[in-house]
């Protein structure tokens, strides 16, 4: 079931994606990208330091020049074997030496620099005291599409070739997760049950295995907590992590033994706006667009101030980035995006409904990367 | 063995570290801090947010106003149940609404503020831009003392109630480890082992398990591979996590068989080195005097240029903070801060020898919170 690895990522394929992201650079009028540890520099270049820390490490992408990676010399080797190393030119530096006078001296003194979203505020600040002449802005604001649009190996890794798949290891999670006993166990267990599951299906990291069961449903970020779990219990499942280095993110929502009408109303109706939301996908459409057409569908029907959030974010080798599904959002949707549809409704005290698919785009429309049921699923 | 919990920080405890926070900032100028989510905020408040995500979560705390918590609205009932939230007001924030305009009515417009290390350059990048009058500076070089110095109950969690504490739960996994098989195993292996034992003796987050063998010693930053361990080794362990939200950290360095007279004289050296740097641990001591004193012992063998890093870094809610031990640190030493004394030599191509003990200061001198055996140890 956790079916074999996709092919690995090569270091041509890292070193197209840093001449693509400084050649966006040059054209956002950017003299160059700082990319931190974390999504960004494991996307340009296959590379995680062993720990994010007070230490400076820094990838600089300037248009015309070969990429550098600033590191502390103790993790240069390490940094040395990263599949994306042919690439990079290591800058390495010892404890006691400045990392910010020699990440300077790689700089335009005068330039304004995309720095990923993540970086350190201590790392920022000591570079904007180091050249005071340069500008700074989000990497996500700048390039906010740098990581959106999904290749075929991307695409492959979170959904495209089935059961190798993350988002096929969440949706066998989810045929497992319906067969076990809900009512009497609190919802830590079942979350227990949840991560263990997506660990089998070939996840080598948790982000999040939310089971809020009844009244604490009607909170749509509580986790799982010692709630026991009783019959009539609406209770929604929100799960995901990483899978070969890419995210899955699915929610359903199931009852413990038969609902009632007005249970089965609300369902219908999440179901009815994540379906409208899935259908508003085409290349071209603005992203808000997406957020309107699931929300339409709750306001109809007088739900609209019990929906709190946002109907969906992007996911790749995080699962939580840009685009975001959101009133004002007005990015063109292109073939290759990945992202969540998950509207929900919660009402105070009494319960919560969420229904999520990832969906990517295709040159036809929407492409549904999860496919388990999406009716109202009864457990024991 | 992993010993009853420890008595649980108050809303009293969080109260008095907001307070006394708020008032160093005061004496150092600063018109507050901006505490981001991670060490600093659970140190303050007791609250970790769900994630670390581009919504804005931010503790304010401005001399002569009572703490404020930006937080995303979904996220406000969990902040809400935060041991430290009596002391707060929250500010939250829906989807969609500008947190930094939320943000910005509750700070000086003209203000120098301190933030957290960790905090995301998104952040900083929109708070500049919305208040272009103040300035910045991380709370590690404003107030680096901050967190630096450990009550009675800190203490505690670290080391000083015996089987309880982190650093008595990471011994106890040495004195395990020391007991398995070494020859023959894949590092990795071990490595998993040593986080097995830092679960079962307590630890609720494993940070790091390092384990260097032979040539791969020489690497002070190699976690742990699939190089085969063999008899004649010299291997390298570096382990630690938290323990009831406190830090532990402790380096071995064992032989897999009857080690030969130079790597015998490489280990009497370093061992030598770590006493002579837990000896200058006094009040009123600089930083770098520890630092010098372990570095004279090995430069004086001839083996300074293989002791490439500092000798310590402090450890409280992280096992990775302020002090550090190195050249150019005059901070005086003062009694309840916690750091690691860990000198080592490392020789290209060959191996390394580390020893590493958290030490804390007292009245009288430094007290060692790990105790395991520091002659070389053999193993099977």
């Amino acid at each position: 079931m956790t079916g074999t690895a996709p092919v690995p990522f090569t270091a041509d394929d890292y070193a197209a994606r840093m001449e693509r992201a400084a050649r966006q650079a040059a054209d956002a009028g950017l003299a160059g990208l700082l990319v931190a540890p974390g999504p960004d520099m494991v996307w340009l270049t296959g590379y995680t330091p062993p720990a994010d820390t007070e230490r400076l490490t820094l990838l600089v992408l300037a248009p015309g020049r070969p990429p550098e990676l600033v590191v502390p010399a103790l993790e240069a080797p390490d940094a040395g074997r990263a599949t994306g190393a042919p690439a990079l030119t290591l800058r390495d530096w010892t404890d006691g030496k400045d990392p910010y006078a020699l990440t300077a001296a790689l700089l335009d003194a005068r330039g304004r620099f995309g720095v990923s979203d993540n970086a350190w505020a201590l790392h920022l600040l000591a570079l904007q005291r180091t050249l005071p002449d340069t500008s700074y802005v989000a990497l996500t604001e700048a390039l906010p599409m740098l990581r959106a649009v999904k290749d075929a190996a991307e695409l492959e890794r979170l959904a495209a070739a089935g059961a190798a798949a993350a988002g096929a290891a969440a949706d066998a999670a989810f045929e497992e997760i319906r067969q076990v006993r809900f009512s009497g166990r609190p919802e830590s267990e079942v979350a227990a049950d949840l991560a263990g599951l997506l660990r089998r299906f070939g996840h080598s990291q948790v982000d999040f295995t939310i089971v809020a069961s009844g009244p604490n449903g009607a909170n749509p970020h509580h986790e799982a907590g010692d709630r026991r779990i009783e019959r009539g219990d609406m209770v929604v499942l929100d799960f995901g992590g990483l899978k070969d280095g890419y995210g899955s993110d699915t929610s359903r929502t199931v009852h413990v033994g038969e609902p009632t009408d007005e249970e089965r109303r609300v369902h219908d109706l999440v179901r009815e706006a994540q379906e409208a939301g899935f259908r508003a996908v085409r290349p071209g459409a603005a992203c808000q667009d997406v957020d309107r057409a699931a929300r339409a569908v709750i306001a109809d029907a007088g739900y609209g101030e019990y929906f709190i959030h946002r109907t969906g974010h992007g996911i790749g080798v995080t699962t939580h980035e840009p685009p975001y599904m959101i009133e004002g959002e007005e990015q063109p949707l292109v073939p290759g995006m990945c992202f969540s549809v998950e509207p929900g409704v919660y009402l105070p005290g009494r319960f919560g409904v969420r229904i999520e698919d990832i969906v990517t785009v295709t040159e036809d429309g929407g492409r549904r990367l999860n496919d388990t049921e999406r009716e109202l699923v009864t457990v024991a």
